[in-house]
């Protein structure tokens, strides 16, 4: 049933952790199946700059995002753009994405997934 | 199927109305069923200094919230507490909440909600 009360999570409380297989990247689940989440989980990511999350797809999940912080440089099915803080990005299930803080100062993004059972991620590019 | 390639929406393009019911609040929906979006309902709020959303409830739906600017004055469950940029909120279906801009700055905040058929909202307060 989960919980039948509100959470409240200050950011403070909330601790980023390295991301595998990226650069300078960190990530923190703000709220899933732990706060009683039934059906999406909510994630907070850091880019530092000079950070990269290389290209990859996860075939069976879509993203929801938006920006809240900074600027990110995304290739998004092979085609690159900027976003900024307040940009909003969707990104179906299968598409391929590639994040990269060209900047100076931390960029950040919120990122929605559908809660499942697993989680695959195909890379497309390594670090090297 | 929805979509198969990604969207960006810059800020700049995403417009926010007034909600019915509250005074100096404005929605917005960021990404959901018109792009492509198959499960969940990403969604901007902004509030004026001394915007009110008053007392309501979702029976069957549940949010997932982020603050992104400015600070809130929220009563969830009969609790009144203050969020800033950066805090998370989960809010569970059937729980109560109340947000209200104290401050003299505009608050913004991020709420994903589940998409299902119907939007139902009990009122527990007016604005009067």
């Amino acid at each position: 049933m989960g919980n039948t009360k509100s959470i409240v999570r200050p950011l403070s409380t909330v601790e980023t952790k390295p991301i595998d297989g990226t650069r300078g990247a960190r990530m923190a689940i703000l709220i899933g199946p732990e706060q009683g989440a039934p059906h999406f989980v909510m994630r907070r990511f850091v880019l530092e700059p000079g950070g990269l999350i290389p290209e990859h797809a996860h075939e069976d999940l879509e993203h929801e995002q938006v920006v809240v912080r900074g600027e990110l440089v995304l290739t998004l099915d092979g085609e690159t753009r900027t976003v900024r803080a307040g940009d909003t990005v969707y990104m179906p299930p299968g598409s391929s994405h590639r994040y990269e803080n060209r900047g100076s100062e931390e960029a950040e993004f919120i990122c929605v997934i559908p809660l499942t059972e697993g989680y695959e991620t195909r890379w497309l590019e390594s670090l090297d």
